[in-house]
């Protein structure tokens, strides 16, 4: 299996970097062969080549089974609002080049790790829900997008077509069936024209899916909800702008964002990347936690049909896990590439 | 002094009664006159008179010195994508024909109900900070706005002009500088053109308020940061769809979503209204609790210079709270109408 590594910026290639012991302890194990070729995005790539995600980084990813991404951004960027290329430019591209339009986040609490979160235990106990967060579309694409000539009017572009609700939400429908069946769409139909078209389109479907019941939310309440009644939710869908806000909520209330994977599908190969950022305050200082990389490189192998092997990636986490053999942020003291070395020994 | 009442739909006519009493009491204390002017809004004015926000609501607006309101949506309309005329049509509708373009949220923790909030007692004890929302600019009022010919592509602007930005943001700082000085400026400037033009302006106006230190933080990240460190801020200040959803989030970690006022301000007369919904499952039933009016009742005074009058009403809230005078969502058993006249007898 040919496998693109992406590590980007910031604490990225380090937790890649864990995230590949790992893989390679599972190819010996299960006697498999992982092709894997770096590529450059981000910052990295602007400092490198001038371009956040260069076409020779598209044609690894296209050649590719799969992509392991680590995180992108840096301050330098951040601040500069003339800068005229920038980091996320390339996060954007990638996923629009590659078709990535579905975001999949699934929220797990460790039960180990519940005084962790923010939240009450007995309020946050047993939540388990997949957030599907558009990836493609709405206000991170839509055009125009700029200024007027006199630079004192902004302007940004809300766009949704049918076919891009349709995919989307098929899909989600599809991930509630395999579930608790409990879909929540959520949108803000009260003042906008795009999320009326959702909440249409997601009503012309619900007869394709009568098993599923349906649960029409509005963001604002949604955003409530999620710390109020974090364990009714099962599948949340949402726009790309309202998922970008409501899932970074939802994974702090695990407590544990350092161990939160996602992946990001759709027409051609998959991609797969922590949930965390770039985290830049500590890079290179080998105590940013690889679990999400390494949760998210499991999570390739299932999507690929290797379930036995990803399922030997969760039990060497949740051993790591038990046995405190954790990052700071964690409550440990162990080093980034410690954490790495014990998951892959106890494959 | 002339206060135009809008009840609007749902529990906001009970709670804007008990809010009535609360002033009338204080009428009589300190030897006012308070005169009011009820007038239709909401689901309520569809249903009388065709429209959400009639001119005569307006004209009642105009002439008053302030304005207390309840709360406006039905769910009759919610799942009707393509309904003519909305109830939040009007509200949108008045707070741009009104000016107000400020909506101000302080989030302040009561002790005695720190046990009644989904986060951890150690993570929100101190909270103590004020969103500041722009109100009528954004994605809400950006034209165009709609669907293509074939209803099959649907679209949103979102559009900010230099002075919009400038004022609130002025507002924000001037804030700031009455509080702790911290000032968090939350944006997607990563990503958004709009944002971008925010961030730009708020770096310029910096210098005028050398005292006020200020933070720039994406929504994302805030979403997350306003759960993991409440304790961390003081004054937010953010876009229109930003705010309605952070505010939200925020609210609701207080554990006291029912005890939060607002006030919406701007170029002419200003508005006082609790956060809450018009929460239609309640509506009639005497259980709504009407302490977050009764407390924008008070907001209302303090923002025209009655200073003793407003402390007056908070001091007869706490003490209700804490003598257990409260309704069920704060765990007590008392009507909405008892709470009501209980705060008016302590005036
Ligand atoms: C870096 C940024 C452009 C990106 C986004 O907003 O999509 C990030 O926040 C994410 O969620 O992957
Ligand atoms: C009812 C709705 C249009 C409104 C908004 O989004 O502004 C509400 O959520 C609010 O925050 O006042």
């Amino acid at each position: 299996m040919k496998i693109a590594l992406l590590p980007g910026d910031g604490i990225g290639p380090e937790i890649v970097r864990e995230a590949v012991k790992v893989l390679d302890a599972i190819a010996v194990k299960y006697n498999h062969k992982f092709e894997y070729t770096t590529a450059l995005t981000g910052a990295a790539a602007i400092d490198a080549v001038g371009d956040p995600y260069p076409q020779e980084t598209h044609k690894v990813c296209q050649e590719s089974d799969a992509v392991l991404f680590g995180a992108i951004g840096d301050p330098r960027f951040d601040n500069d609002p003339k800068a005229k290329v920038r980091p996320e430019q390339g996060l954007l591209r990638m996923r629009k080049q590659l078709g990535l339009y579905a975001n999949i986040r699934p929220l797990v609490m460790f039960d180990s790790l519940i005084d962790r979160s923010p939240l009450r235990a007995e309020r946050v106990r047993g939540a388990d829900c997949v957030f599907v967060r558009e990836l493609t579309g709405g206000i991170y694409f839509g055009r125009p997008q700029g200024r007027t000539e006199d630079g004192n009017t902004a302007y940004d572009s809300c766009v949704y077509t049918r076919e891009e609700v349709e995919r989307i939400l098929h899909l989600a429908f599809s991930l509630a069936r395999t579930r608790r069946k409990l879909l929540t769409v959520v949108d803000k139909a009260n003042v906008l024209a795009t999320s009326r078209l959702w909440r249409q389109i997601a009503k012309e479907l619900e007869p394709q899916y009568p098993d599923v019941q349906v649960d029409y939310m509005f963001v604002d309440n949604a955003a409530m909800q999620i710390i109020q009644r974090p364990t009714y939710f099962d599948v949340v869908v949402t726009e790309n702008m309202f998922g970008d806000i409501l899932t970074d909520e939802a994974s702090v209330i695990s407590g544990s964002l350092g161990l939160l994977p996602s992946a990001s599908v759709g027409a051609q190969v998959a991609l797969f990347e922590p949930i965390h950022g770039s985290y830049p305050q500590a890079a290179g200082k080998n105590i940013a936690n690889p679990m999400a990389t390494i949760l998210s490189a499991a999570m390739l192998l299932e999507h690929k049909g290797f379930v036995e092997e990803g399922k030997s990636i969760r039990n060497a986490v949740e051993k790591a896990i038990s046995a405190g053999v954790v990052t700071e942020d964690l409550g440990g003291n162990f080093k980034t590439s410690e954490v790495g070395e014990y998951v892959a020994k106890h494959i």
